[in-house]
């Protein structure tokens, strides 16, 4: 038994938050009576129709448990295995899945080094050399994440470049979306304006990390492409039986304004913290902070020092770069503590 | 926009009905501070603890977002992908995954016709012909339902004598407990009575049916066979990321008697529905009632008239087969009223 | 080391002959020079020109090097992983490729009784209940072997009416034409129309069985299914790089009469035999010998008596049945010979 | 049709060129009455007892059609899937099997950049990070060429050290020796000295490039690992059913002094190339001539004039580097006669 409590609120991930107290409500007004399982209930249907209020009316959703099935099942809908997906080599379908799209998908990644998690198309162009060769996989979608691993977010342009390129070349683009409230914040832009009007495929939308408790959604802007996701959502494990309880979720994060409010609140502590760490010189930003993620190098004897404090995880052991993640409930007396902190520690 | 509610309770699936409010309320406690994700945090070590007092301190357990991932994950890991797994015809991993286990195992199901859903020794007999024979699948893994998905109950003998059968001949017994609470209601016994100590290998631990939102668990009776379940889980798409909510729940669960409590209610409506389903001259019962499921013939003209006020499922259209799942929150009013819905209607 | 030669033919199966020396004959002719790999040269050009000739311009046909690799990647190219094959018990995809259908394709195989190795729609029509619903496998192509494992032919109509019935419910039809040569020679008919003329849509067409040292071949009546088949084949392991050497098989058995001079000598060898075994009352035929299969039983006590003269597999234990198998090499003395033996041995 | 006949010899492949008149003739030689089918055969015998003759007793050596195939399904034997197979970029499981590795297996391959296609233990050690975390794939196999993709041969110290850091780090070593004859000559040592010898776990043993017409084997070190190697290959689709005729082909390459014979001559040719290119100021070899291919840059406009006589090709567009490959039925007026259309063609 751990007989140290975890520290109140850490840096380590926005997953390892708790759940927004909206939503835990709205999951106990669903908790009445019986309703059909398995995503034929009414509670479903009003989450569906504030997806498409956001997204538009032609387009489908299905709920999912978690994020690595959104991403996962997401690519099956649009892939034969011989196919690849192009991504950045820190996508989290490349290091932090443990193969489930190579083992479901049966398709090769196609990962490139990139400096900021962004894929540009010059970085994809070598994988088409080998279109049309019965030897090569062939390219087949090309998968950004939005906010990107890095805590960097695309621009309009990038995404639309990349969409462009993508479809002249027969690949659709795929977004993992895990963190897009944090980006439409960031770009000051509606969750639509950045993803299926820029020409986005499929959409992993992500709920787990803005304050739900699970849930994800796999949104096609182009309906035909989902005509048989409900069997390889079954198929593929990821099929709630009380789905309702996912819908109330999904339902209260986007009716309203509490989507935009703790992805918001959660990018405005990370640009707090980052002009701190801008003002001290024994510490440096290593990526722009565009969401909720800030990383920067520090001397490596101190790390360990104020982990015990604010748990957060080192990126790269090499470089002593660590990432640190803010959430919808981190408060800026956490900021202001952990800056105090580290500035005692390493000055 | 459907513009009729739900009935307030139905007997279509014991998971139609919500949540227990006493599994609501270990949620909402848990939802404080920060804690670490992917379940290494110590509401997870407290729920395993109570795993551990169930089923012995030599258990290794795991977490999953839902049934059929704790089946197909539990299944992987038994097996190697030119292995067959013997079920019933109608084991729910043979016909209501579509298809989930031979996805992902790349395992053939070798399915036997039952009249009651309960596998025996001499059923499985047929397919050790191919032992040792390239060209065959090779038996690896029996699996069973307790309950069955007949809403009948294999005896202590039979759980056993399978677990020897299996044994002896070099595979593993599987059991899918999705409602193995109902089961040792049952059968008057402890968890661990039905399991592990009859020879179970693997067991798929039902939270869903019983009461819990979300969330199934994977136990392992020999700490050896789940050595690398921890990547099976990740590759499988069924690690959550918050994980505590699911160990809150099966916390509440088991630390008490909340799951015996809710499956001897579910099991005792059952039973109340079967004694006068057995009064009336007009419908059949067709299987022993055991835990809660009632099976039974009866005109299928009536079949519609009835469904409109409590919604269950037809199990058999050619024989006029419907079945009726009985859940914690059934009351004997909903018994009552829909006995007397039935009388009328049938007389 | 075996110290016995084994018997200079059996009944083994037709898997056990040698080659035809046409066959060797064409292999040592275009041993000249080198030749583009993969398919891509004129020596395969020829082979195709060939099937185009047998089974109409519109074809699609790719060479693989074996039957097992011709039937999986045949269904991978009609088949989602959630869909299923609809085949019978006795098919060679069911029981003698140890899972190979299901590991490749993710597809799960309903399989189904049959008294005569030959499906028939009514057989299928169960598995129909499910379509539309995601909890089960959607049957996507049904699979039939012509001739069967079992020696028998279906007639014209019978493979007309599953067409029709397959295509009726949004399915395909598979023919697993490992005898198919035989079959075409039963019908006294061509090799289209029993194939692509009655609606059947991708073929598994044997060339091992029929006198070749190994490849089949995989013919597609609309080329469009085709359109991805390259990919599958070499994703699937079969693209041979000195494709050459079985194209030129093909065209030896194809240009000629090679196809049908083989096949019409194995089946008139199969009828001699039967015609002796129903002549003597102490064996009794079980099947209709229709292609090259003799299948009869008899006193158990004999088998090993006449095997180690004339090898043969027995087909099923508990009813004593064994199953012989004729070749185009089989000479009627051998069947003199046997015929001579078994009534020695069981008189 | 094409009007034009291929040139008599390319250098386009080694696998463009016939077979060996003496595997010709070892094929005619078996082709007599009926042996049991898929290697249960003297002939398959004699064959394995060549292989014992090479690498020792204590090995399990089995056949397949060809070497995508024999590296499938020996790394299938290796590795679980989330598990990854560490390879140079260059590696053909990497690029030239259109994802067969990761379709089968289900692993991850992670794939580094080298300059001269041969894997260094530095290379490696990054992708070590993640073992133990569930998030990751997990290194379990490392695979090499031997000789390479890039025509450089491994040193005996440097297979040693990459067994020993495999090994020490609970990895196996994979050998991809399509081309390990030539490996063998090149090192002037026996087929045994550069495998087994120095740590390598399991060999895919090319024949088919060799002078075979097809038929590569899998060659398991440690019996153990091959315990189940049967389901996988016919699983895998790769249990031929004639096996003699693969047989026989092994017999006659390993029987006598067939196999180094013909790698021998190969390298030579590929050396006298080398040489001649050396002399030329106008092309750059860009890679160590060790086996049998030869890597060099020339000037872009010239590379179509030169395939129009000898075809070959283009191994990267962007720096103008073509790749010869030349093979056992190469000459010496091959070799003067290129040179002197090259001179001609570049001075």
């Amino acid at each position: 038994m751990k007989t140290q409590p975890p520290p109140r609120r850490s840096f380590a991930s926005d997953n390892n938050a708790g759940v927004h107290p909206e939503i835990i409500e709205a999951i106990s007004q669903v908790n009445q009576g019986h309703v059909i399982a398995y995503g034929d209930d009414h509670y479903t249907e009003r989450a569906v129709t504030q997806f498409q209020k956001h997204f538009g009316k032609d387009i489908a959703v299905y709920f999912v448990f978690g994020g690595t099935g959104a991403n996962v099942l997401g690519l099956q809908a649009l892939l034969k295995s011989y196919q690849a997906v192009v991504c950045a080599e820190t996508a989290h379908i490349n290091v932090d899945e443990c193969g489930a799209p190579e083992k479901f998908t049966g398709c090769k990644l196609l990962s490139v080094a990139t400096p900021d998690g962004k894929l540009r198309e010059e970085l994809i162009e070598p994988f088409l050399h080998g279109v049309g060769f019965e030897h090569h996989v062939q390219p087949g979608v090309i998968s950004i994440s939005q906010a990107t691993e890095m805590g960097t977010v695309y621009k309009f342009e990038e995404v639309k470049a990349l969409a462009n390129f993508a479809h002249k070349h027969n690949m659709l683009l795929h977004m993992d979306g895990a963190r897009i409230a944090n980006a439409a914040v960031s770009l000051n832009t509606t969750l639509r304006k950045i993803t299926g009007d820029l020409g986005v495929d499929v959409l992993s939308f992500g709920g787990t990390k803005n304050g739900m408790m699970y849930g994800e959604a796999v949104v096609f802007f182009d309906k035909k492409r989902a005509a048989d996701f409900k069997y390889i959502r079954k198929q593929g494990m990821h099929l709630p039986s009380k789905m309702r309880f996912i819908s109330a979720q999904f339902e209260a994060l986007l009716s309203g304004d509490l989507w935009r409010r703790s992805a918001a609140h959660s990018n405005r502590m990370a640009q707090l913290l980052a002009q701190e760490i801008k003002r001290m010189p024994q510490v440096q930003l290593t990526q722009p902070v565009d969401a909720n993620g800030v990383f920067f190098t520090m001397p490596k004897k101190y790390i360990p020092v104020i982990q015990q404090k604010y748990f957060f995880y080192v990126w790269n052991e090499e470089t002593s770069e660590v990432r640190l993640m803010t959430s919808f409930d981190t408060t800026e007396s956490d900021i202001e503590d952990f800056v105090a902190l580290l500035k005692r520690t390493v000055k």
